[in-house]
């Protein structure tokens, strides 16, 4: 490799943070060498320093228009993704985006033929796929080994209740978790979702009912290709993030377990314990977070297409809708009304 | 105990001639004393010989109508299962009766009349309720320790497909594979169904679709104590009996893998392999089979319920019905529909 | 099959009544037919009535000259063994004798004289080379696919303390306890132990000191085919019977886990527990035993050799023998050692 | 924390890249200000300048000399260790040596002594300490929930041969591979250890032999508090690293699997594939590798004993040489011969 993606990045709260210790630390393909927020303070300022990059800013407008940058990370508030991709594709810049790109599907087009015109490269941040475990599944439903697939399983709950301040404006469970899911079964698939059926219950008495929202929810799926498949999620596993996939297939089965937190087995007369699932995204997805940037910068420097393109932006978004209104309405919910 | 439960066998095909090897050998509360079968013939005698069966015949009313018989075990074909039932309790025997009951509902009902008019006890033969697995992520689910219960699944395959004219007359996945499944969901959620919808698929190319009938389906479904569950069943798994259960819960999940047909790992170069499953419901649920008896015995020495009662012989049928039709009308159906 | 092998009883304690109900219920190749015990009482004839046995004897001799059976199963007092080994092989009986013959080696040798010079069959009741783990292991290394074995790994731990009244005439631990895992060295390495060396320490403060005896234990050998190899023993695991076996070999490496009481996972916030594995030999090798017994069974119906033969019955004793040596004066002993 | 460990690397090689990588970019309390290597080139420049390190030397005694520098890491070959500790502990700086110090007992006493006169910290490379599963082993051992250690156990075997040239200089098996295993028992145990028996054979085919080496080992020893331990090594698994460790106390038993590639399992007819285990050091240890460097900052920053000291360097080495003795001459050696 020549030389090295220059990369400005967007958005420097929880998320824009850990892209860019990666970005630093963990890619050699890329140099991190701004970084624009709105909040800019000091303690931004000293971990921008930490990180070696050179100019922090308030404006993102700054970072967009510095020739010497070749790709933005977009970490910024979801009600901003649009147009920055926008801005950024304007100004010729390769965009990563975190998810969701929107909850408009208006605007979602508007960006991605933005990104079209512009000729620049996108990817939106969907990193399970690069996940080891949930990419065994993949690549072994797609070598064919097994045969056509037939069921497409996808268990996905969170260790534990998000604040109801944050649940308020979460956009609901579809939106903003089985988001996620929603990528991930089409990534296994290899095919599109052309209907589902959602079931969903408040159970936890958290009070997600209050606004709306469910805990529990358990959506059916038809897939263009013929399959099945089906997400059960909860809002609150307690013992840790239980992220399984498993696609059931012609010949036979592909499916993965949950990473420990250890192998250790402890037994004694009163039982034998095992180690708890790694708790939460950061500790489950860290490598994952690192092989997206990697592919990321890849896909430029060798000009191909990026892993998870504007489609895959878009789609997610649109069976969350989907799942919505079959909740709401008690129905299963083609993918063709929504529109 | 003071005294054996004096049992007659009706039926000596494949399961008849299981239930007896087990009453005979395994269960030490019962005397197996008699056997009817209508095509009794000099292989079963011999079979009866061995097993130390006193009484062979062809008319099963010599076993209704003798007095020294306590109990009946009604193996035969599913047709004559309420008949059966009907002459078995007003001879005043207690009766094991193999799944289904029937799979027409007023001869269910009129079945159930029966028994509850004699006054005997009645024990339907859904056996995967004594598997040690199931048993535990039910008992631990029972047991309260982990609060109510959220979401319940089931993975339900055989290992390979049914001859085509079996399938024929099978009545569907659903009365001929997934009623254990539905009976399964029922005894794990503590609490009766209310709604399902179900997805189904003719996938493998083996011909299901010739008579209506699908391979592969997933079945999502709404229980009266607010849980969500699911079930996923496929018709040819190839790599083995797949029986897998959960429940996940207000403060954490109880769930089972598949038995294995060992516990060796073998490691090379080339990988690293374990052992498959165990191939079909006689490996899996061998001392289920037993435990079942058993527990048959016990109800009627003891004078106490059975375990797996007349509601309990209905409700999976009335589910398998919603379900079919479901699948049929593409929309959810609630129990209360299926009259 | 044309007939069946007319077994007589010797012994009717804990291991003879064991093998009894196997014969009965679960061996179809033979008739168990007699039983002889110098405690014969009203408990035993009816148990032997509940097994269908016609004839119970105080005295073994009824049994060895009854010229309608074949086969006698040795289960009294391991200083009989050899006296009834030899008394049975004179009239002619194919012998199958629990473990150990004899503690003494002439006297062992004596009794596998008198068989051979009778030409009848004997096997020894090493019932572990019969579970379907261990010989998943031994049956992949004599297979030769992973090549020559290097290491050869038992672990072996009772569930708990034998009374140390037992212990006192135990004959030590690896007399009555390693001596199973000396008979499963030989059979997974395919070859002969050609030296051990014996670490033991009584840590448990059970009272094993007060009779020169430990309860923790590690065995180093050498085979024959330059294979090295290992056992680990405890007296007292308290978490179940652990019985793990293991063989590293040129291209790979083959080995068992414990069988568990089940295959539940259930997770909370507190941790995740697994079942422990079965609590002691009735539960973890009651398959095992019945597949010995059918073992004998057809070595007699075919005339082949059995499969653990006379050889098979004396080198654990010479084994343990030189370990106990080993242990005592601190140093490698070879067997050649022990005459 | 106020302040950072300043650092200067003595050597960049493979070992000593593999910690400066780990120190520029994973342990946030440390700055690596210089590298020493006799053969600095460009290569080494240009990673030294990637890694942000500022002064590139071929002298270490610039670094030792450099007032700046608060410690060093000691990453050169094995024979200057016992050197470079001394001349860094004569300035003052503070010590991470990789293992061993030293093959020659007089040359580590020397080093240590002069490290304790200097007052400086010293930590020594094994690492395998801080990995997430034998630590875990480690600590429940010492929490004594489970009791006293009875049986300590470690397997420990490279994925595949070194090349015969290195095996020439190694050392031998147990200097240069099982003394990682040497110091693991030492800590699991809690016990120093008081006498080891050894096995070993060149089985392979590799041509150990030719340097009288062997590349399969068993390794017994005994502990100061009675527990007993054993090893055995490989030098080529061939299906990854595979690194076990366990401890059966009073109580019951904690032990360790492998970590593997990933956590899916495909089952098909022809059977049931889980992942390998990582396959060799750098992806096993890698966090291990980070968590030891922090750990030695922060005993550093916080002035408390690094976790593995002066007396862990020294004994593996004299149990190593215990266990080559016992091997030539094929008895037990007490760890008080070694002088």
């Amino acid at each position: 490799m020549e030389t090295k993606v220059r990369i400005g990045l967007i958005g420097a709260g929880r998320i824009g943070k850990l892209h860019g210790e990666n970005l630093a630390h963990a890619v050699p393909s890329v140099d991190l060498v701004a970084v624009a927020d709105p909040f800019m303070n000091d303690a931004t300022r000293a971990w921008a320093e930490g990180m070696g990059i050179q100019s922090c800013y308030e404006d993102p407008e700054k970072v967009f228009s510095d020739p010497l940058i070749d790709a933005v990370f977009i970490c910024s508030s979801t009600n901003t993704h649009a147009e920055f991709i926008m801005r950024a594709a304007k100004a010729g810049k390769h965009i990563f985006c975190e998810k969701p790109i929107d909850t408009n599907l208006d605007k979602i087009r508007e960006a991605l033929a933005a990104v079209e015109q512009a000729g620049v490269k996108l990817q939106v941040g969907f990193v399970r796929r690069f996940d080891h475990n949930h990419k065994m599944v993949h690549d072994t439903v797609a070598s064919g080994r097994l045969g056509k697939p037939h069921i497409v399983k996808v268990t996905s709950r969170d260790p534990d209740h998000q604040p109801m301040d944050y649940i308020k404006v979460s956009g609901g469970i579809f939106m903003d978790m089985t988001i996620h899911d929603f990528d991930m079964v089409r990534y296994l698939a290899g095919s599109e979702v052309t209907e589902v059926t959602a079931y969903g219950a408040a159970l936890s008495g958290a009070g997600y009912d209050q606004y709306g929202d469910v805990d529990t929810a358990i959506i059916m799926m038809k897939f263009e290709n013929g399959a099945l498949g089906v997400i059960d999620n909860s809002r609150a596993a307690h013992y840790g993030y239980d992220q399984r996939t498993e696609v059931h297939c012609d010949k036979g089965c592909v499916q993965v377990a949950n990473d420990l937190n250890d192998q250790a087995m402890i037994s004694t007369g009163d039982g034998v314990e095992i180690a708890k699932p790694t708790w939460f995204f950061l500790e489950r997805y860290n490598n994952a977070f690192i092989a997206e940037a990697v592919a990321f910068a890849d896909a430029i420097l060798k000009n191909t297409d990026t892993p998870v393109g504007g489609k895959d932006g878009l789609m997610p978004v649109m069976i969350a809708m989907a799942a919505d209104t079959s909740l709401r309405e008690g129905r299963p919910v083609k993918l063709s009304e929504i529109v």
